[in-house]
């Protein structure tokens, strides 16, 4: 099962809105529809994001759009993801968009898969592995970053158990990586965003691996709910992993330059339809979280393993 | 209003598991609708719990019970908040149980005022302050602790602002604490919890302050997610008060002593009515965190504001 397929001229999408209780359908008919469906999160997850715009980018070209223009859109429709912005600007110097786009949509598996097997070396038999949000296949084409390291050890019967933060305000630990583990097989546990401080206080987490929407110098911009999974990691000398494709980097900046998206309050008022707190409540949502490079062990890539610090080296030697 | 008043021989709750959208009440005509109303917690927050425990012990003695017996009951009702254990015992040795059920209501009056008063000297004009869980009028019988001080501060013409965590699972921020600062007139804004480290950073929070279910000698209980809200507020050197009555208080043993209730897995499944994860999904629901003292800047309590490490001098003082 895959996140997305190009098929008849059209990008069909899972609608990850609807998941864990329907399995349903997006189906994008032009670039616009692309827009609409990463700004409602029928898309969602960095990788996933990138693919799907450069499809966008496709479907224009093939409609006859100019494709400058088409770019301009699909990189507003979410601010804080830098595979967006890679994936527009990739597809705006290729030859062929619609080839282009196929060619990142293999790419994105062969990546994923890569990752996973980085990552699984520092996964120890019996790990219980804590992780944000959802980093999974769904968040990419195929197999996941996070979740990726986490199918490889267990298929490497290192016989891991995963822990999945619930991932307010959008559920989408609760609702897509604990569906995901169980369809793989996977013991999930599923924990409110507020319990994972104590879980590491009692010994009931040994590692943390998470995704990333960026990877700046100095750090990593993920899902909001990321830094506070950090700091306790950090508390207890438990390694804090981060699994992210060379595509998520953006070397060049501070992760306190990058724009941190605010979201609507009814993700806050509103859960699975009910509502939750009184009526007219002002709420402050913002997307994403800041993680400063001193509470990440290490930041799993398709090239390898660096650490934080040893970013430029790590540059040097990749040339 | 009050959270509960003695009324013709019974105890009327107001019960919170209706609010915010609907104000109704909960009369318990014996000891055992006391124990109904603690365990699915129509009344929560460690005073409050402590207060109608005391009159479910004047309901027995009204009811010619075996208060031994009526008092055991009652204390396995909720494990982990003090107040209940120093109330029931409490009755246990007075003369007339009735009697001293209505002094301790009125006693947590003023001690939440006197609370209110040294609390308040900490605030400064302009604060915008981070509350955890309801440590409000709703977790007493009135005024409250943590938002008892954020009252004071409010009628002293302090011009704050509160930030209210949702406080998953329960919401219990979102709820209670953001419908009586909304009573109260007071400027409030609901943030989903992992969102509080995001805003420190971005400093947007210059002081927490939150209730406490038990204060030991090295650190207190509370609502879940507090050990995360203290270590992001050590993190940027943010002050984090601990606003707690004395009968919270048991500092002859460590908070690593302390029984952590574990609760439903439907308390995480379901909010408000809607499921947001797979049928049959596992879980892990403890329902309170330990804070270490070194995470705590001071304790306010009725008799003053203790420094965590100064808990032998101030007892040596009061006596």
């Amino acid at each position: 099962m895959k996140t997305m397929e190009w098929k008849d001229n059209r990008l069909v999408l899972i609608d990850q809105t609807k998941l864990p209780d329907e399995l349903s359908y997006f189906t994008c008919k032009t670039y616009e529809d692309v827009i609409i469906a990463i700004k409602t999160m029928v898309v969602r997850g960095a990788p996933a994001i990138g693919v799907a715009a450069a499809f966008g980018m496709a479907l224009g070209y093939l409609d006859g759009e100019n494709l400058e223009n088409v770019g301009k859109k699909l990189k507003a429709s979410r601010p804080t993801a830098v595979n967006l912005f890679w994936a527009v600007d990739r597809i705006l110097i290729s030859d062929n968009p619609l080839e282009e786009a196929k060619k990142m949509y293999i790419e994105d598996i062969d990546t994923n898969l890569a990752i996973g097997r980085y990552g699984a070396e520092i996964i120890e038999k019996g790990d219980t592995i804590l992780t944000h949000c959802n980093a999974g296949a769904l968040a990419c084409v195929d197999y996941g970053t996070a979740l990726g390291v986490v199918r490889t050890a267990h298929h490497q019967d290192k016989d891991i158990k995963v822990i999945c933060d619930e991932t307010r305000p959008r559920g989408q630990g609760a609702r897509l990586s604990v569906w995901e583990m169980q369809h793989e097989g996977i013991p999930v546990k599923l924990i409110p965003d507020v319990a994972s401080g104590y879980l590491m206080m009692t010994h009931k987490i040994n590692k943390v691996v998470i995704g990333a929407d960026r990877v700046a110098f100095d750090g990593i911009v993920n899902k909001v709910g990321s830094f506070l999974v950090a700091l306790a990691a950090k508390r207890f000398h438990i390694p804090f992993y981060v699994a992210a494709p060379l595509s998520t980097f953006d070397h060049e900046i501070s992760i306190y330059d990058t724009e941190i998206e605010e979201r609507s309050p009814d993700e806050v008022l509103y859960y699975g339809g009910c509502r939750i707190a009184p009526k007219n409540t002002e709420v402050i949502n913002p997307a994403f979280d800041i993680v400063p490079d001193d509470l990440i062990t290490g930041i799993i890539t398709e090239k390898g393993i660096i650490h934080p610090k040893k970013f430029k080296e790590f540059f040097i030697n990749l040339k």
